[in-house]
Protein backbone atom coordinates (compact mmCIF):
# COMPACT_ATOMS: atom_id res chain seq x y z
CA UNK A 1 0.00 0.00 0.00
CA UNK A 2 2.56 2.55 1.11
CA UNK A 3 4.45 1.06 -1.91
CA UNK A 4 1.62 1.86 -4.35
CA UNK A 5 1.44 5.38 -3.23
CA UNK A 6 5.49 5.83 -3.76
CA UNK A 7 4.86 4.02 -6.76
CA UNK A 8 1.66 6.27 -8.26
CA UNK A 9 3.06 9.44 -7.00
CA UNK A 10 5.08 11.51 -9.43
CA UNK A 11 6.57 13.35 -7.01
CA UNK A 12 10.24 12.75 -6.95
CA UNK A 13 11.26 12.20 -3.19
CA UNK A 14 14.93 13.12 -2.33
CA UNK A 15 17.56 11.68 -1.78
CA UNK A 16 17.73 13.65 1.43
CA UNK A 17 14.29 12.25 2.46
CA UNK A 18 15.49 8.69 2.20
CA UNK A 19 18.21 9.74 5.01
CA UNK A 20 15.85 11.35 7.32
CA UNK A 21 13.35 8.14 7.41
CA UNK A 22 16.14 6.31 7.80
CA UNK A 23 17.51 7.98 11.17
CA UNK A 24 14.26 8.43 12.29
CA UNK A 25 13.71 4.77 11.45
CA UNK A 26 17.06 3.91 13.91
CA UNK A 27 15.85 6.20 16.38
CA UNK A 28 11.95 4.36 16.25
CA UNK A 29 14.61 1.53 16.99
CA UNK A 30 15.97 2.90 19.87
CA UNK A 31 12.63 3.77 21.64
CA UNK A 32 11.25 0.02 20.85
CA UNK A 33 13.73 -1.24 22.76
CA UNK A 34 13.61 0.77 25.54
CA UNK A 35 9.56 0.25 25.73
CA UNK A 36 8.29 3.11 24.34
CA UNK A 37 5.16 2.51 23.21
CA UNK A 38 4.14 6.07 21.55
CA UNK A 39 5.86 9.31 20.82
CA UNK A 40 4.87 12.84 19.58
CA UNK A 41 7.24 14.36 16.78
CA UNK A 42 8.02 17.04 19.62
CA UNK A 43 9.49 14.56 21.58
CA UNK A 44 10.98 12.43 18.87
CA UNK A 45 13.18 15.59 17.78
CA UNK A 46 14.03 16.87 21.09
CA UNK A 47 15.21 13.50 22.53
CA UNK A 48 17.58 12.73 19.27
CA UNK A 49 17.95 16.53 17.94
CA UNK A 50 15.83 16.46 14.85
CA UNK A 51 13.21 18.78 13.58
CA UNK A 52 9.84 18.18 14.81
CA UNK A 53 8.01 20.02 11.94
CA UNK A 54 10.29 18.50 9.19
CA UNK A 55 9.43 14.60 10.61
CA UNK A 56 5.80 15.77 10.21
CA UNK A 57 6.29 17.06 6.61
CA UNK A 58 8.20 14.05 6.09
CA UNK A 59 6.43 10.99 7.03
CA UNK A 60 2.76 13.25 5.99
CA UNK A 61 4.10 12.26 2.40
CA UNK A 62 3.97 8.41 2.83
CA UNK A 63 0.17 8.43 4.76
CA UNK A 64 -1.74 9.44 7.97
CA UNK A 65 0.85 7.75 10.64
CA UNK A 66 -0.05 9.81 13.62
CA UNK A 67 -2.86 10.11 15.60
CA UNK A 68 -4.01 13.21 17.44
CA UNK A 69 -2.99 13.23 21.05
CA UNK A 70 -1.07 10.30 20.66
CA UNK A 71 1.75 11.14 18.08
CA UNK A 72 3.40 7.80 16.45
CA UNK A 73 2.58 4.36 17.44
CA UNK A 74 6.06 3.44 17.92
CA UNK A 75 6.10 -0.19 16.67
CA UNK A 76 3.64 0.71 13.61
CA UNK A 77 5.79 3.72 12.34
CA UNK A 78 8.83 1.29 12.54
CA UNK A 79 7.30 -0.93 10.20
CA UNK A 80 5.66 1.31 7.66
CA UNK A 81 9.22 3.22 7.60
CA UNK A 82 10.79 -0.79 6.56
CA UNK A 83 8.29 -1.20 3.90
CA UNK A 84 9.10 2.94 2.25
CA UNK A 85 12.84 2.37 2.77
CA UNK A 86 12.64 -1.20 1.08
CA UNK A 87 13.22 -3.23 4.13
CA UNK A 88 10.34 -5.41 4.42
CA UNK A 89 12.49 -8.11 2.66
CA UNK A 90 16.15 -9.10 3.06
CA UNK A 91 18.24 -6.51 1.26
CA UNK A 92 21.69 -8.68 -0.19
CA UNK A 93 24.79 -7.05 -0.29
CA UNK A 94 28.36 -7.95 -1.76
CA UNK A 95 31.53 -5.91 -0.57
CA UNK A 96 34.20 -5.93 -3.21
CA UNK A 97 37.75 -5.54 -1.59
CA UNK A 98 38.94 -7.37 1.02
CA UNK A 99 41.15 -4.94 2.46
CA UNK A 100 40.80 -3.04 6.06
CA UNK A 101 38.22 -1.35 5.22
CA UNK A 102 36.67 -4.13 3.21
CA UNK A 103 36.76 -6.09 6.26
CA UNK A 104 35.46 -3.40 8.59
CA UNK A 105 32.19 -2.74 6.20
CA UNK A 106 31.59 -6.96 6.03
CA UNK A 107 31.37 -7.05 10.08
CA UNK A 108 29.73 -3.46 10.52
CA UNK A 109 26.98 -4.06 12.74
CA UNK A 110 24.93 -1.33 11.06
CA UNK A 111 24.68 -3.65 8.27
CA UNK A 112 23.48 -6.45 9.40
CA UNK A 113 20.91 -4.80 11.21
CA UNK A 114 17.84 -3.31 9.34
CA UNK A 115 17.37 -6.43 7.27
CA UNK A 116 21.04 -6.40 5.22
CA UNK A 117 22.31 -9.44 4.63
CA UNK A 118 26.37 -9.16 3.72
CA UNK A 119 26.15 -12.32 1.73
CA UNK A 120 30.05 -12.70 0.39
CA UNK A 121 32.89 -10.48 -0.15
CA UNK A 122 34.98 -10.53 -3.59
CA UNK A 123 38.93 -9.92 -4.12
CA UNK A 124 41.07 -10.67 -6.90
CA UNK A 125 43.89 -11.16 -4.82
CA UNK A 126 44.30 -15.16 -4.26
CA UNK A 127 45.69 -14.94 -1.04
CA UNK A 128 42.77 -13.84 0.81
CA UNK A 129 40.21 -16.03 -1.41
CA UNK A 130 38.90 -18.87 0.58
CA UNK A 131 39.70 -16.81 3.98
CA UNK A 132 36.69 -15.39 6.17
CA UNK A 133 35.89 -12.16 7.84
CA UNK A 134 35.31 -11.96 11.65
CA UNK A 135 31.85 -12.90 11.11
CA UNK A 136 32.63 -15.37 8.91
CA UNK A 137 31.70 -13.62 5.67
CA UNK A 138 33.66 -15.89 2.82
CA UNK A 139 36.35 -14.11 0.39
CA UNK A 140 35.85 -15.45 -3.25
CA UNK A 141 37.80 -14.99 -6.37
CA UNK A 142 36.36 -11.83 -8.21
CA UNK A 143 36.98 -13.71 -11.14
CA UNK A 144 33.03 -15.76 -9.93
CA UNK A 145 31.99 -12.42 -9.51
CA UNK A 146 29.08 -12.67 -12.06
CA UNK A 147 27.72 -15.95 -11.40
CA UNK A 148 27.61 -15.79 -7.15
CA UNK A 149 25.76 -12.23 -8.30
CA UNK A 150 23.08 -14.17 -9.81
CA UNK A 151 23.10 -17.29 -7.45
CA UNK A 152 22.94 -15.37 -4.57
CA UNK A 153 20.40 -12.58 -5.79
CA UNK A 154 22.94 -9.56 -4.59
CA UNK A 155 20.86 -6.62 -4.80
CA UNK A 156 23.42 -4.32 -3.53
CA UNK A 157 27.56 -4.04 -4.04
CA UNK A 158 29.63 -2.11 -1.48
CA UNK A 159 33.37 -0.92 -3.23
CA UNK A 160 36.15 -0.80 -1.41
CA UNK A 161 38.62 -1.24 -3.42
CA UNK A 162 41.30 0.74 -4.75
CA UNK A 163 40.52 4.06 -6.94
CA UNK A 164 42.29 2.75 -10.16
CA UNK A 165 40.15 -0.16 -9.74
CA UNK A 166 37.08 0.93 -8.75
CA UNK A 167 35.71 1.89 -12.66
CA UNK A 168 36.27 -1.79 -13.67
CA UNK A 169 34.51 -3.09 -10.92
CA UNK A 170 31.66 -0.85 -11.25
CA UNK A 171 31.83 -2.02 -14.93
CA UNK A 172 31.75 -5.80 -14.15
CA UNK A 173 28.80 -4.89 -11.23
CA UNK A 174 26.25 -3.02 -13.49
CA UNK A 175 27.32 -5.85 -16.31
CA UNK A 176 26.47 -8.45 -13.89
CA UNK A 177 22.93 -6.58 -13.25
CA UNK A 178 23.81 -4.94 -9.67
CA UNK A 179 21.29 -1.66 -9.93
CA UNK A 180 22.81 -0.02 -6.62
CA UNK A 181 26.33 0.48 -5.83
CA UNK A 182 27.69 1.91 -2.36
CA UNK A 183 31.51 3.10 -3.53
CA UNK A 184 34.17 3.80 -0.72
CA UNK A 185 36.84 4.31 -3.22
CA UNK A 186 38.17 7.43 -3.88
CA UNK A 187 37.51 9.52 -6.92
CA UNK A 188 34.41 9.95 -9.68
CA UNK A 189 32.97 6.68 -11.13
CA UNK A 190 30.38 6.39 -14.13
CA UNK A 191 27.12 4.58 -14.03
CA UNK A 192 24.58 4.07 -16.53
CA UNK A 193 21.07 5.65 -16.26
CA UNK A 194 18.90 3.72 -14.36
CA UNK A 195 22.02 2.48 -11.94
CA UNK A 196 22.17 4.53 -8.83
CA UNK A 197 25.40 4.95 -7.07
CA UNK A 198 25.75 6.35 -3.90
CA UNK A 199 29.92 7.40 -2.98
CA UNK A 200 31.34 7.90 0.67
CA UNK A 201 34.61 9.42 0.05
CA UNK A 202 36.46 9.23 3.52
CA UNK A 203 39.13 11.41 2.43
CA UNK A 204 36.69 14.04 1.14
CA UNK A 205 34.48 14.10 4.82
CA UNK A 206 38.14 14.72 6.63
CA UNK A 207 39.55 16.98 4.08
CA UNK A 208 35.80 19.68 4.92
CA UNK A 209 36.60 19.47 8.15
CA UNK A 210 40.52 20.57 7.34
CA UNK A 211 39.01 23.40 4.92
CA UNK A 212 36.25 24.31 7.80
CA UNK A 213 39.63 24.67 10.35
CA UNK A 214 41.95 26.65 7.50
CA UNK A 215 39.10 28.70 7.40
CA UNK A 216 38.00 29.31 10.85
CA UNK A 217 42.28 29.89 11.86
CA UNK A 218 42.54 32.44 9.20
CA UNK A 219 39.46 34.07 10.17
CA UNK A 220 40.84 34.69 13.49
CA UNK A 221 44.12 35.69 12.29
CA UNK A 222 42.52 38.56 10.33
CA UNK A 223 40.06 39.83 13.38
CA UNK B 1 47.69 34.95 0.05
CA UNK B 2 44.56 32.36 -1.43
CA UNK B 3 43.97 32.05 2.50
CA UNK B 4 43.32 35.24 3.08
CA UNK B 5 41.09 35.77 -0.13
CA UNK B 6 39.28 33.01 1.82
CA UNK B 7 39.26 35.06 4.99
CA UNK B 8 38.17 38.04 3.66
CA UNK B 9 35.95 37.01 1.27
CA UNK B 10 32.08 37.99 2.75
CA UNK B 11 30.69 34.79 0.95
CA UNK B 12 29.78 31.33 2.45
CA UNK B 13 31.45 28.74 0.40
CA UNK B 14 29.04 25.72 0.78
CA UNK B 15 30.53 22.33 2.11
CA UNK B 16 29.83 20.91 -1.83
CA UNK B 17 32.55 23.48 -2.85
CA UNK B 18 35.14 22.24 -0.54
CA UNK B 19 33.99 18.48 -1.49
CA UNK B 20 34.50 19.22 -4.84
CA UNK B 21 37.98 20.81 -4.52
CA UNK B 22 38.98 17.86 -2.92
CA UNK B 23 37.75 15.66 -5.76
CA UNK B 24 39.81 18.08 -8.05
CA UNK B 25 42.97 17.66 -5.37
CA UNK B 26 42.74 13.65 -6.20
CA UNK B 27 42.37 13.91 -9.30
CA UNK B 28 45.04 16.19 -10.29
CA UNK B 29 47.82 13.76 -7.34
CA UNK B 30 47.09 11.13 -9.92
CA UNK B 31 47.71 13.21 -13.45
CA UNK B 32 50.96 14.35 -11.74
CA UNK B 33 51.75 10.79 -10.45
CA UNK B 34 51.46 9.87 -14.05
CA UNK B 35 54.08 12.85 -15.38
CA UNK B 36 51.26 14.97 -16.56
CA UNK B 37 52.33 18.70 -16.95
CA UNK B 38 49.64 20.68 -17.89
CA UNK B 39 45.56 20.12 -18.59
CA UNK B 40 42.42 22.15 -19.11
CA UNK B 41 39.17 21.70 -17.38
CA UNK B 42 37.97 20.09 -20.85
CA UNK B 43 40.14 16.99 -20.28
CA UNK B 44 40.07 17.14 -16.69
CA UNK B 45 36.46 16.96 -16.72
CA UNK B 46 36.67 14.51 -19.24
CA UNK B 47 39.26 11.99 -18.00
CA UNK B 48 37.40 11.95 -14.50
CA UNK B 49 33.55 12.30 -15.35
CA UNK B 50 33.31 15.74 -13.76
CA UNK B 51 31.85 18.85 -15.24
CA UNK B 52 33.94 21.37 -16.86
CA UNK B 53 32.22 24.40 -16.56
CA UNK B 54 31.99 23.59 -13.11
CA UNK B 55 35.64 22.96 -12.14
CA UNK B 56 36.12 26.61 -14.03
CA UNK B 57 33.58 28.38 -11.55
CA UNK B 58 34.72 26.36 -8.57
CA UNK B 59 38.61 27.60 -9.38
CA UNK B 60 37.58 30.86 -10.53
CA UNK B 61 36.36 31.38 -7.03
CA UNK B 62 39.87 31.40 -5.16
CA UNK B 63 41.79 32.85 -8.24
CA UNK B 64 42.68 33.10 -11.74
CA UNK B 65 44.53 29.68 -11.76
CA UNK B 66 44.06 28.80 -15.57
CA UNK B 67 46.20 30.07 -18.28
CA UNK B 68 45.12 30.90 -21.68
CA UNK B 69 45.75 27.89 -24.09
CA UNK B 70 47.52 25.88 -21.23
CA UNK B 71 44.95 25.12 -18.91
CA UNK B 72 46.37 24.91 -15.44
CA UNK B 73 50.07 23.77 -14.33
CA UNK B 74 48.83 20.25 -12.65
CA UNK B 75 51.79 21.21 -10.00
CA UNK B 76 51.19 24.79 -9.37
CA UNK B 77 47.44 23.69 -8.92
CA UNK B 78 47.97 21.11 -6.39
CA UNK B 79 49.62 23.39 -4.22
CA UNK B 80 46.93 26.44 -4.37
CA UNK B 81 44.27 23.68 -3.79
CA UNK B 82 46.28 22.48 -0.33
CA UNK B 83 46.63 25.32 1.21
CA UNK B 84 42.91 26.18 0.00
CA UNK B 85 41.66 23.26 1.95
CA UNK B 86 44.29 23.61 4.68
CA UNK B 87 46.83 21.09 4.08
CA UNK B 88 49.26 22.65 3.55
CA UNK B 89 50.60 21.82 7.54
CA UNK B 90 49.70 18.49 8.84
CA UNK B 91 46.56 17.75 10.07
CA UNK B 92 46.53 15.54 13.72
CA UNK B 93 43.64 13.14 14.11
CA UNK B 94 42.67 11.16 16.44
CA UNK B 95 40.17 8.26 16.30
CA UNK B 96 37.76 7.23 19.50
CA UNK B 97 36.68 3.68 18.82
CA UNK B 98 39.22 0.34 18.47
CA UNK B 99 36.10 -1.46 17.26
CA UNK B 100 36.65 -2.93 13.05
CA UNK B 101 35.80 0.39 11.48
CA UNK B 102 37.90 2.53 14.18
CA UNK B 103 41.12 0.19 13.65
CA UNK B 104 40.34 0.25 9.24
CA UNK B 105 39.93 4.28 9.72
CA UNK B 106 43.11 4.53 11.72
CA UNK B 107 45.08 2.38 8.61
CA UNK B 108 43.09 3.68 6.03
CA UNK B 109 45.28 4.87 3.03
CA UNK B 110 43.67 7.76 2.00
CA UNK B 111 43.42 9.56 5.49
CA UNK B 112 47.53 8.89 5.71
CA UNK B 113 47.85 10.82 2.51
CA UNK B 114 47.04 14.34 1.70
CA UNK B 115 48.62 15.80 5.06
CA UNK B 116 46.75 14.07 7.57
CA UNK B 117 48.66 12.37 10.17
CA UNK B 118 46.67 10.10 12.31
CA UNK B 119 48.08 10.34 15.84
CA UNK B 120 46.00 8.39 17.76
CA UNK B 121 43.60 5.86 18.77
CA UNK B 122 41.57 5.85 22.02
CA UNK B 123 39.18 3.53 23.80
CA UNK B 124 36.97 2.81 27.32
CA UNK B 125 37.95 -0.89 27.45
CA UNK B 126 41.34 -1.32 28.82
CA UNK B 127 41.71 -4.52 26.99
CA UNK B 128 42.46 -2.73 23.96
CA UNK B 129 44.45 0.05 25.36
CA UNK B 130 48.33 -0.40 24.74
CA UNK B 131 47.75 -2.24 21.93
CA UNK B 132 48.52 -1.14 17.98
CA UNK B 133 47.09 -0.79 14.91
CA UNK B 134 48.25 -2.80 11.87
CA UNK B 135 49.96 0.28 10.75
CA UNK B 136 51.25 0.92 14.74
CA UNK B 137 48.58 3.27 16.05
CA UNK B 138 48.95 2.98 19.49
CA UNK B 139 45.28 2.48 21.33
CA UNK B 140 45.01 4.96 24.58
CA UNK B 141 43.26 4.82 27.61
CA UNK B 142 39.85 7.35 26.94
CA UNK B 143 40.81 8.65 30.63
CA UNK B 144 43.73 10.18 29.05
CA UNK B 145 42.00 11.61 25.92
CA UNK B 146 41.75 15.46 26.96
CA UNK B 147 45.67 14.98 28.13
CA UNK B 148 46.76 13.54 24.89
CA UNK B 149 44.69 16.03 22.89
CA UNK B 150 46.14 19.05 24.33
CA UNK B 151 49.73 17.17 24.27
CA UNK B 152 49.81 16.32 21.05
CA UNK B 153 47.66 18.97 19.12
CA UNK B 154 44.89 16.84 17.82
CA UNK B 155 42.69 19.00 14.94
CA UNK B 156 39.96 16.68 14.15
CA UNK B 157 38.66 13.77 16.22
CA UNK B 158 37.21 10.76 14.12
CA UNK B 159 34.27 9.37 16.51
CA UNK B 160 33.83 5.14 15.57
CA UNK B 161 32.20 4.14 19.11
CA UNK B 162 28.80 2.85 19.35
CA UNK B 163 25.42 4.99 18.82
CA UNK B 164 24.89 5.51 22.76
CA UNK B 165 28.52 7.08 23.44
CA UNK B 166 28.83 8.79 20.75
CA UNK B 167 27.00 12.26 21.83
CA UNK B 168 29.32 12.02 25.21
CA UNK B 169 32.13 11.30 23.33
CA UNK B 170 31.27 14.00 21.48
CA UNK B 171 31.05 16.64 25.03
CA UNK B 172 34.50 15.56 25.96
CA UNK B 173 36.04 16.22 22.38
CA UNK B 174 34.46 19.78 22.16
CA UNK B 175 35.22 20.40 26.02
CA UNK B 176 38.73 19.37 24.71
CA UNK B 177 38.79 21.75 22.50
CA UNK B 178 38.40 20.22 19.36
CA UNK B 179 36.56 22.01 16.41
CA UNK B 180 36.20 19.87 13.61
CA UNK B 181 34.19 15.78 14.46
CA UNK B 182 33.65 13.00 11.44
CA UNK B 183 31.32 11.03 13.20
CA UNK B 184 30.76 7.20 12.28
CA UNK B 185 28.46 6.39 14.38
CA UNK B 186 24.94 5.92 13.87
CA UNK B 187 22.07 8.95 15.21
CA UNK B 188 22.48 12.51 15.71
CA UNK B 189 24.24 14.56 17.39
CA UNK B 190 24.19 17.86 19.00
CA UNK B 191 27.77 20.12 19.27
CA UNK B 192 27.65 24.08 19.99
CA UNK B 193 28.25 26.85 17.06
CA UNK B 194 31.86 27.02 16.23
CA UNK B 195 32.08 23.27 15.98
CA UNK B 196 31.74 21.77 12.73
CA UNK B 197 29.89 18.12 12.93
CA UNK B 198 30.45 16.04 9.65
CA UNK B 199 28.22 12.42 9.42
CA UNK B 200 29.01 9.74 7.74
CA UNK B 201 26.16 7.29 8.58
CA UNK B 202 27.04 4.33 6.70
CA UNK B 203 23.70 2.39 7.57
CA UNK B 204 22.00 5.51 5.95
CA UNK B 205 24.09 5.40 2.49
CA UNK B 206 23.10 1.78 2.69
CA UNK B 207 19.24 2.37 3.12
CA UNK B 208 19.06 5.18 0.52
CA UNK B 209 20.13 2.36 -2.05
CA UNK B 210 17.75 0.26 -0.73
CA UNK B 211 15.05 2.80 -1.21
CA UNK B 212 15.85 3.58 -4.40
CA UNK B 213 15.27 -0.60 -5.63
CA UNK B 214 12.02 -0.60 -3.89
CA UNK B 215 11.04 2.36 -5.47
CA UNK B 216 12.52 1.17 -8.74
CA UNK B 217 10.97 -2.25 -8.88
CA UNK B 218 7.86 -1.04 -7.36
CA UNK B 219 7.32 1.00 -10.68
CA UNK B 220 8.08 -1.51 -12.79
CA UNK B 221 5.19 -3.64 -11.30
CA UNK B 222 3.07 -0.81 -11.98
CA UNK B 223 3.70 -0.29 -15.47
Amino acid sequence: MVRNKLAKGGEQVSELTASRLSVYLRCLNTLDAAGVKTVSSRTLAEQFHLNAAQIRKDLAYFGEFGVRGVGYYVRELKRHLRVILGLDRTVRVAVVGAGNLGLALADYPGFRQEGFEIVAMFDADRAKVGRKSRTGVRIIDMAEFRKIVKRENINIVVLAVPALAAQDVANVAVASGIRALLNFSPGTLKVPPGVKLKNVDLTVSLESLSFFLARGESDEEEE
